[in-house]
């Protein structure tokens, strides 16, 4: 029984496309970015990926009409408009690997997937909490395996030196890993948080503002901060999810609040 | 080595079954439900589940005569007696997945087997804790995937929105996305309980009540009180041995109280 | 890979033999009684099984000359010396599966193995904690799926109703499931011990007892205390290695004394 | 999908050569005499192994450049300079097995690999930490599966008897185990450390002296003190990334400092 499967909806013709991951992390940064994308460019879904390794829940989105789906990541893939644009491919999901062989597996399977269409890059992107509240400007961090990648994102502004980072968890760095062992070229790009908000829209930004001007695309910015907002209701379910699930393991269920209620 | 196995007895004829599942949950009101619908119908077993992802346990009916058995999920058939009712396939068991990876393979299996059998839908029961004692009659939630199904199970006076329902976690959501994932309709009903009993037979009565009404069935429910009890013996000890799994994880045994006694 | 094997050195030729299962549990009265009748029978070792579902350790000799050796669980085989004697093949180990999984392949694997040799019986050795020290005879209690086995038992004394024993967890329990579903004949022997004592040679006493006399053999019992004794060494290096290695998960190693040193 | 894999980049032609493991673990002995020995003798890269049974991590080398690497085990080789030398592969790793069957199953890649190349002897390389704090020459513990092997190592001054040794964990027991599985003489040789110092330089240097007089090396050995300070720093990093990882299992990253900062 294969316990990581992608499905297929529909096979885009794409000229060496940029490759987006935003999975569910720290301050939900990659997440949030890759959503907003998603959004403003009105990109495409063509593939999902579901796995044994995701908590075993089916999600309710019980404030609106008690629809039911399963956890999933999904590929999403957007054509130039011009030729300042470029053709992308975007992974956004609801969750990440519950137990650590399951984050190589899914890595694995993603690069898998993805290297047919021959990205030009792959960028996973992910949050570093400093654990320091800040007003200013925030930075974003980036991690790669070539120098020549670092050298031509330091050149961008994109912080590789003396970053305190000492690992990258999950997806975010064993995609990049995965790409560079297929001979893809690829960069892990992480925003400065605080680490204390679940979701941060000033970090978010930051992030964002890189890749639009990185890919030449024309964003409106405008309603991050709405957007971000709206994502942090989905998001507060399944870290609460997620929390429950690692500390438990009889089957049963929850409501949105930890302490409402159960269902099995 | 396969870790879930069907044994199949015999291949009963049916004509697209309503399939209902009832393994353990939070309330125990889906085994409840299939319990009492299995006594009270006659349905005969003609297939068990096994699984490497059970509790790794005998059980003893040691109040009886010292007779020990395997964990298992059964497959019961119920044949229509009249025109008014219709073919059904009943799943009803002792234990679900320990592990988060279990729980999809043994939801995938199940759904594979059922699926020859062409069901008409897929109806999985659990309960939702509150986590308020209450006297009225208890309501009935629902979840499904499609709206279609939301829409015929909402005028039939499932509560599906407002519901403060977040997720479902292991056999009764999965089941559901995997049906749905072979294009089976399905829909879980929930009953609404306190969460402070262990059984709770007014839940189960709600249940029952829409099941059979659903399904045209004429059922005495005078005993439904008298059997939830006595499942309740039989609940009180997979209980006990869950938790105990779940905290330790050398190799000893239990008796039903659980200060009483180890063996190995 | 296969994560269970079993390795063959010598392939007996066996009537119908007994197979007595005897591995770690808890008082250890199962594999306390499978080493004396090894022992005083002079048993020989025909196979060994090894598994990934053991705990990551090689155990050293360090008392005597620092030899190491792998855990496993080995087969023995006795031939019947007379016609009131039978044919035995004797399970002993060190190990039981670290995780549930485990469990189940583990004793599909030894069923599998042993029923080319088309045992009479299968006959699994454990204990039952009662809590209670108590000074008088020890009661052994039974456990098995046919009411045939329950009654032939019942009528040479072993103890199967109001046993207030609810599960058997691990190998013992498992090995006459997995042998029952393969129509071998099987029962579960557990010896009544307080569960205060690491070794207790009363239990291994009663249990020994019955086995010696249901099989005809004559055995000298006077040196059970100095075995179980013995045995006691073994196990207590075995128990402290579990505690620690179902705590801990990170590579380290121990002394015999919890608290002298740790290698790597 | 193979879940532990090695990477050949070069096949050496080589004279039944010395195998040397020197992974983490207590004290990080093995990992230092492996570093030293590769430093000092220029030993050359020839292979790599990845596990999914490694903790799901990118590293990052912050304080230089940002640059991300995969965890990984790695093979070297060293060609004998003169007729008193022997051919070397050493192995050396960032990271053990997260799970106890990522144990079993590396050990038996790790062997299944360097077997071809008829290894004269298995060495591994651990610590034995005592919980005593001392100024003398500390000594060089033993553990072999053969009694001749035992021998040999005895009067070469390694301590076999009343170590107090109970038990080996992870990689440096199961490979000795795995190599005479496959009838290649093996010896796990274990520097006496406090157990209290992260990384022991003087630990290291009794092991790596008897190797070397053991090797007919003429080695450099004034450098190890500093070396052994700056592999501190690595290893300083892992470890509390693996503290971190077995208490918890959301995906997020850290900093080099646990309080610093997370990422995702």
């Amino acid at each position: 029984m294969k316990t990581t499967e992608i499905t297929i909806f529909k096979r885009p013709e794409l000229k060496n496309p940029i490759f987006i991951e935003g999975l569910p992390g720290v301050g939900y940064i990659g997440r949030n970015v890759a959503g907003y994308l998603i959004d403003t460019l009105k990109a495409e879904k063509f593939a999902e990926l579901h796995s044994f390794h995701f908590p075993p829940v089916a999600m309710l989105d019980s404030e609106k009409n008690g629809k039911m789906s399963a956890l999933k990541n999904e590929f999403y893939f957007y054509r130039a408009k011009n030729r300042d644009e470029q053709d992308m491919i975007i992974l956004i999901g609801d969750a990440q690997s519950m137990d650590p062989i399951g984050h190589y597996e899914i890595s694995r399977e993603v690069i898998n997937f993805i290297k047919e269409f021959r990205p030009k890059i792959v960028m996973t992107l992910g949050g570093f909490a400093t654990g320091k509240l800040d007003n200013k400007k925030q930075t974003v961090f980036g991690a790669a395996v070539k120098d020549k990648i670092i050298k031509i994102f330091e050149k961008k502004g994109i912080k590789f030196k003396d970053t305190n980072i000492g690992q990258i968890i999950g997806a975010s760095g064993l995609i990049v890993l995965e790409a560079e062992k297929n001979n893809i070229d690829s960069v892990c790009l992480m925003g400065e948080t605080s680490g204390m908000l679940l979701s941060d829209p000033k970090a978010t930004e930051s992030v964002l503002e890189f890749i639009t001007k990185y890919l030449n695309l024309k964003i409106d910015m405008s309603k991050i901060e709405e957007k971000v907002k709206e994502t942090g209701d989905v998001i507060k379910k399944i870290e609460s999810l997620q929390k429950k699930l690692t500390t438990q393991s009889t089957p049963e269920s929850s409501s949105d609040d930890e302490h409402l209620g159960y269902i099995g």
